[in-house]
């Protein structure tokens, strides 16, 4: 048997993180209307034949490209605690948004996204998919007595990314250790107060 | 006096009007690098030589736009409850955004932000002239006893619209009422439990 042939790390999946990482570069430096796929095979150094069977439209690359993000993420934290954990899942975002590559492949694929129906649809079940992978930290606090039986943990997990993307995306400024910080003890002091009761009801609101 | 001469609403607003919504549109379509002087005067019926002299350059053009964004900006609510002004904002925000064009252009302007300074300049000035108008729900809120004195009035005003942005930009979802609902009243929480306190400390964190 030949040796790319006996593990996964072969032939298919060294032409795969070329012609996924040529996608990444493309789209940073050129945007979705830069993408095409001679161009992403050449980029590669992988033949345009191969690219064209493999995954036929750029929107199947881009497919790949988010399948691949999800495959690649760190898993969730499970400290016991439900501070402690959000301060973890807010600790990551923020440093892959700061990352430099990745920063920057996150927001150019939510800017092409913005026009692109396929990029839209990919990107929502990479950030559904993380948001589950985070969920169970909302869901023991829960289940430990230390928030509300109703919590919406999707909510809560999304609140915690919130502000960082906001603040990167609409003042343009790198979010920092004490932003991510406030973020994760924002949402489960807000959570801790019932205010993501779900589903959303007059009842997260105070009753003074 | 001529007409034009004797009132702001004159002929020289007449051709801000057009010029500027005209670089909206452009926006819009064509995204940044669609846009030239020549085709905006063009676009918006006005003479290239009166576009050239009064604006010179993409970027000034850009920054008017955003300039008339802040002018044209509702007030902010002032009902003596933090709970409603917050919630007031929360669908001021929800509605630009779920607008047809405000909302498509707040998006294009973001996304041309990522890749131009001079256009995230603008767009971070606009973001903080909003924020600022909003500040005085916290602070008088702050002044009647109901939140923490050492409560970042701009860092509850900026956590109401983040969950909505990063709802449409993540997600590709349309904020809905009961989102805004619950942006509004989990910030409002939140600022209750201290956890906006400034600067960020481990004071905001629970003492259990």
């Amino acid at each position: 048997m030949a040796p790319e042939m006996s593990r996964p790390g072969g032939r298919t999946a060294r032409v795969r993180a070329a012609v996924l990482a040529a996608a990444g570069d493309a789209l940073i430096e050129l945007g979705l209307p830069g993408l095409d796929l001679a161009g992403l095979a050449r980029r590669a150094g992988v033949g345009k034949t191969t690219v064209y069977r493999r995954w036929g439209t750029v929107a199947a690359v881009l497919e790949d490209l988010v399948s691949d993000m999800v495959e690649t993420s760190a898993p969730r934290a499970d400290t016991g605690d439900l501070d402690d954990d959000l301060l973890a899942n807010a600790g990551l975002v923020r440093s892959t948004l700061t990352d430099p590559r990745q920063g920057r492949l996150l927001t150019a694929l939510i800017c092409a996204a913005v026009d692109d129906a396929g990029t839209a649809r990919a990107l929502r079940r990479f950030y559904d998919a993380r948001t589950a992978v985070w969920e169970p930290c909302v869901t023991d606090a829960v289940a430990r007595g230390d928030l509300p039986a109703d919590t919406d943990a999707a909510a809560v997990v999304r609140a915690v990314s919130a502000p960082l993307y906001h603040q990167l995306l609409t003042r343009g400024e790198q979010p920092g250790v004490a932003d991510a910080r406030r973020a994760a003890l924002v949402a489960a002091a807000a959570a801790r107060a019932g205010a993501f009761a779900a589903p959303v009801s007059a009842g997260a609101r105070r009753t003074s």
